[in-house]
């Protein structure tokens, strides 16, 4: 099974790389961009046949380890 | 507009990061998981009525700045 992880900083929280890529693209001439968040994406093969455990599995990974939920949030797609 | 590029490595580049969360993985428990691969994903708002001169820009974007072409691609999506 194939899993995906989006992990992306809690809305309030400063996203200085998302500022830091703004910038650039502004000073690059693309004036048009705002509100530029930059997130991970972890895809990873999961040895597990029932979507509903692999579910729980990679959402216990995510608490674990693939985020830092103080101030990240993460979204799981399993396919 | 909302744009969503999806930046990764090649196929066949070392995914340093892929490897350290995929030994940390198994350090914790979760042996089942394997080919793990850490992309960045940039979301941002673009003022721009058109669809298709949107996705150039943003292609260029990516060209110049958000995707390092020699050693990664990426993937727009326009919403």
């Amino acid at each position: 099974m194939k899993a995906k992880v989006h992990v992306f900083l809690k809305p309030g929280v400063l996203d200085v790389q998302g500022k830091a890529v703004e910038q650039a693209l502004h000073g690059l001439g693309w004036n048009g961009v705002e509100h530029v968040r930059v997130g991970k994406t972890i895809e990873f093969d999961l040895k597990s046949g029932d979507k509903a455990a692999a579910e729980a599995e990679v959402k216990a990974m995510c608490e674990k380890l693939l985020a830092n939920t103080v101030i990240e949030s993460y979204r799981v797609e399993l396919a």
